[in-house]
């Protein structure tokens, strides 16, 4: 399994990824989910992924060939018009490479993966979008401001409730290191270090990155002290009566 | 889908199970999913049940027929010598249903159900199991002291944190309510009205049963100040700093 989330704030986009992969639970190795495509002052794009993981390898390699031959084939992730063509790009290229793991007959379930893609383009704005495995796509909105690929059931209770558009970059890494720390406590297949990077609006280029280790003090601050301020909130709610 | 869980505390066991069922987002039906076996003074039982409708229906009818007719078949929900066997009458009953359902070649998946039983028998401890699609079973111990069946993952970080077997029927209650509410927040398919049973240990009779509607007041108050105190808990923890 994997977890991913990327939200989209009033001042930019925030990602979170997780960085266990997983052939059973005897068979667990440790690859970064997250990949960036810069072009300093014109454009950032930021990729999670979720699934299996020749596919997510293959896509990405694909879409990294494509940005370094740029006579091979247009446009690539470094050229794309917009942000919505750059999910398009991504869907199709998933779409190409399941096409290619589950040659006819053959059932494309197991090579499924599913994707978060999001950043801006000059002249543009910053923009969210979440690729299935069928390599169709939707974007965020207003309303559903964010997306999570992978285990996202235990993380996201603290999301629906807590998460708003005008949260602080550090509020809103806060918040996702709660939900990741939800999600670590019941699902093995999801496991530090935890990849974060963060996008400012306007600035195209990528503002903060930094790998969270499992010991990592601010982690344990988190997850200790949610515990008890979890127990606290909840002591604070009217028991029952009879 | 489901949600049901049952917990063991110091003081009894605690029940709680939603109540709807859908074959499709555009079917919903109103089930009761909470079954109840009562000899006053010498036994409670308790069943749970999730997953396939017919599945769950054929198994509580044909527990029941026993019940009724206890000449035909034994031991019966009521005769069982212990919560063990009770377990196993359970277990070999669901998959003498799922064998009748899924005729050779065809997948049994579909017809798939799981099972909370718990109760106490004179003379014995309360006991808790939760019981698979197979007819296999697990019992409750001090370290996991519940279990959940349906959908489990949005309801499980609080019960996982918060729960602890000293807690007395009240906060149970109160906990079981939450963990209810982030799951109906989540998942369509988990609706009230809730049921909720007592069994105070040694005492051989049910000790409190209501069903918790939608407009519950109590139910409301905690759905609201549950979204207030998690804002709060949130609050209380320290930003991250970059």
């Amino acid at each position: 399994m994997t977890y991913c989330v990327g939200l989209k704030t009033h001042e930019g986009l925030v990602f979170m990824s997780d960085t266990r992969t997983n052939a059973g639970v005897d068979n667990i190795s440790v690859f970064r989910k997250m990949h960036c495509w810069q072009k300093e002052d014109e454009r950032v794009l930021v990729l999670l992924s979720a699934g299996n993981l020749a596919t997510t390898q293959a896509v990405v390699s694909l879409l990294e060939e494509r940005t370094k031959a740029p006579d091979e084939r247009t446009p690539s992730m470094l050229e794309t018009p917009s942000m919505y063509q750059a999910a398009r790009l991504v869907g199709d290229t998933v779409k190409e490479v399941i096409r290619q793991s589950a040659p006819a007959g053959q059932s494309a379930d197991a090579f499924g993966a599913s994707f978060i893609l999001g950043g801006q383009i000059c002249g543009m704005e910053p923009r969210l979008f979440m690729i299935y495995p069928e390599g169709n796509f939707i974007e965020a909105s207003a309303d559903t401001p964010f997306f999570q690929i992978g285990e996202t059931k235990y993380g996201k209770p603290i999301l629906v409730r807590a998460f708003d558009t005008a949260m602080s970059f550090e509020e809103t890494v806060k918040l996702l290191l709660v939900s990741f720390d939800s999600t670590l406590r019941s699902n093995l297949s999801v496991a530090p270090p935890i990849d974060l990077l963060y996008y400012e609006r306007d600035s195209f280029r990528i503002g903060y990155e930094k790998r969270i280790e499992a010991e990592d003090p601010y982690m344990r601050t988190i997850s200790e002290g949610w515990s008890q301020a979890l127990k606290s909130a909840f002591k604070s709610l009217p028991d029952f009566t009879r």
